[in-house]
């Protein structure tokens, strides 16, 4: 069960089919047959939401306005610093982690990447004291990332720097930070109007983790020299596969449909996104958010308590063979294994054939290291199959823009179309407001003394009075 | 239900008990009486193991042979080399990188770092091309790293290195590697012999996940400027608490037996380490090949098939608040989630009060960067309880060397006593063979003509003839 390369991506099923591991971890034709309504349901739903301009991150790839300004920032910001520093979080900051991950060097020669791109997705306080005092303020650059400009992280890391270039570069501010968030709302689009900021909009219809493609991910990676046109035109790509609703002709409704009913109807309540590949193994994490966000629902669109969403977990190949595998393999059958593996890599040194004596070594002289690569990969799906635990196998054809366009955008259509399936919203994320509701009352925020009268209850110490310190 | 703090490390169930998350999902008085016995026998056995020297990792802290020797060598290298890659897999690398991500600079000053210590614990072909091209032979160093000498990942990485030396440094290849390998064993231990190429021994009774107090670990750090002797110092220091049968007392039993019951007792089969700290990120993702490796088991020390371990998963706050809370908050309620933090940190910047007109910047003027860590964290920690899912709390009194020993030390033997707990051998590793023995099949390894017939009938491609290419 494999869908044909769909020009750049394939996605085979076959390890995790009855006949491979058995009926009780693996998929029959019955399961894909009970399946098939809210499959032709789901398609013809996203469709329509998609025709009805409900899907701004559908549009995406095919924005082209706005893309000459990105350009034309981004390569002042490149001339203009050494270092260029991203600051936001989660769907701020994962896309492009994984595009600069994907695309950049590993090994960088020293003094050769300019500008060096940071993406800066945390507050720990030592790190930001860090960040301070190691960068030159005269050769730095930063773009302050959030939708709704009141994320508290990143308004933090925004107060910081803002007072840090007022300090070291007095007059200056405007040339060295740029802001992306709401076109019109929020703390900081005023700021941006009232101190003429350089800015970009991110598009009211699309949420953070569907963002990279967005002047979200665009600016930063164009800033750090990537081909940003490629990655709009490899999404642009997967249009034509998204409008099959046969998943063995669409490898997101392949994967969508596969992980939710091996989640539903074999227990494998976790999906592990095995990367065979360095250089997306920041991509799994950006899945990781995707997924995670999208998927685990308290309640379904009926308004139900299902509880939905399966755990995605990100591996990587051959490190995690030494790490997880022992688990993977022994441990509860409660997985689902993806690998993802490039077909082609950029380089493939040959393994040198020195000491012909040694029988641990003389078999790998002569070899590709990818031989090596493949080889432990099948070794680990043949032990996966007769340990009876269900894989499949994303099989992306080149690691380059248009490539990784191409599999962002095949991941959250796989992602929207397992909302159908899990029968919840793939675009809101209510289990998150608690938290932030409760660390803004414990600082202070105005507007919220119900929850610290609550918190005080409930014997929490340190809460600041309303208006902060 | 609190450890005291145990010099350096205290443990909090508080949120993980019946009356914080009810009694579907929170642990009872008589959960633990259940357990009572299990642990005093537990106890019992760990103690008589330990004296009869069965457990190597524990003798770590108190080995003071050899590290004169770690100490002169890693001053010759660190003066030599403005690079330094360690070439290793799993234990051969996680230790290494929590410790180096734990105690070095995160944003170093450029050139401020030497040598800069790699850690290379992957086979990407594209990557090691890169390594091989960007680095100055002339000023990198090497430390190889396998137990066995016969790992061949880590093989194929020092054929590379060898034929790289040889080739851009002739008759200098002993000044530029160093091999940390099995005392008498193995193909490595015979060539580091024959060609007199520096190296240390793995103490034969260490097995990798438990080995980076061992030259596994310390001579990399050691090269990076680490207080190696404060590691091991730290790592003494539990020694004390390990005397505790009562959990109470010991923070290590605390973990084991509250992970133990989560799982067993109340279907939590995923224990998430959600370090509020940057630094001690990689901390736990060495603790997910400890835990994962150790306890991911077929069968109980009995025979019979158990299929024992739970699932762990590395998160990092408050970067995953924005990833994967959605689903912790709201999915299914299978997870233990417990925080690690730091009780100090390194650094700690006020934020600067710059827009009082601003309801979302405003209250954070005047606080403390490390107040809105830990206020999101308390949020956290809230919504989480009142969703009913049980957390646990970690609390590391500093993120010096000491307090890492401490922490490695108190976390292997609460793996070990877990092991104690699900009835498993937490030292062994049977399920990683089989994918090892398919991969060395298809490069032509000698005397796997068996495995060939059995892959060839399996319809794999790409076999290799006996003896390689």
């Amino acid at each position: 069960m494999t869908t044909p390369i769909a020009s750049l991506l394939s996605f085979s099923l076959d390890n995790a089919l009855e006949k491979a591991v058995g009926p009780d971890h693996g998929l029959t034709d019955e399961d894909w047959t009970r399946l098939e309504g809210k499959i032709a349901s789901g398609h013809a739903a996203l469709m329509e939401a998609r025709k009805a301009g409900q899907y701004g991150f559908a549009d995406l790839p095919h924005v082209r306005e706005g893309l000459d300004a990105i350009q034309a920032q981004a390569r002042i910001a490149a001339d203009r610093f050494a270092d260029f520093v991203i600051l936001g979080i989660g769907g701020s900051a994962l896309g492009t982690r994984a595009v600069l991950s994907a695309l950049g060097p590993t090994y960088p020669v020293p003094g050769s990447v300019r500008p060096r791109v940071h993406v800066v997705d945390n507050i720990d306080p030592g790190c930001l004291a860090e960040l301070l005092q190691n960068f030159d303020p005269a050769t730095t650059g930063f773009n302050v990332i959030t939708k709704s400009g009141g994320t508290p992280e990143t308004a933090t890391q925004f107060l910081l720097v803002k007072d840090y270039l007022e300090r070291s570069r007095p007059g200056k501010v405007a040339e060295h930070l740029w802001i992306t968030t709401d076109p019109e709302r929020g703390d900081l689009r005023a700021i941006v109007e009232k101190e003429s900021l350089p800015s970009f909009p991110v598009p009211k219809e699309v949420g953070g983790r569907y963002s990279v493609l967005s002047p979200v991910g665009l600016f930063p990676c164009a800033v750090a020299g990537v081909d940003v046109s490629g990655l709009l035109a490899g999404a642009a790509r997967f249009d034509r596969y998204w409008q099959e609703a046969d998943p063995l002709a669409n490898p997101a409704y392949l994967f969508a449909g596969a992980s939710h009913l091996l989640h539903t109807r074999r227990q494998k309540s976790i999906v592990v996104l095995f990367a065979y590949s360095q250089k997306l193994f920041d991509t799994a994490d950006w899945f990781r958010q995707l997924w995670a966000e999208s998927l685990g629902k308290r309640a379904s669109l009926q308004g139900e308590e299902v509880y939905a969403g399966s755990t995605p977990i990100r591996a990587l190949g051959t490190t995690d063979q030494h790490s997880q595998l022992q688990l993977y393999t022994e441990g509860p059958n409660d997985k689902f294994l993806v690998f993802v593996e490039p077909r082609e890599s950029a380089g493939d040194p040959a393994i040198p054939a020195l000491y012909p004596e040694s029988k641990s070594l003389a078999y790998l002289g002569g070899h590709r290291v990818s031989e090596l690569f493949r080889a432990e990969r099948i070794g680990t799906e043949v032990a996966l199959r007769e340990a009876q635990r269900p894989t499949g196998r994303l099989v992306l054809e080149r690691v380059d823009a248009e490539g990784l366009g191409f599999l962002f955008q095949a991941l959250e259509v796989a992602t929207v179309f397992a909302g159908r399936l899990y029968d919840v919203n793939p675009f809101d994320q209510p289990g998150v407001e608690r938290g932030k509701v409760v660390a803004a009352a414990l600082l202070g925020k105005a507007g919220l003394d119900d929850v610290r009268g609550q918190l005080r209850e409930a014997g929490v110490e340190g809460i600041s009075p309303e208006g902060g310190k």
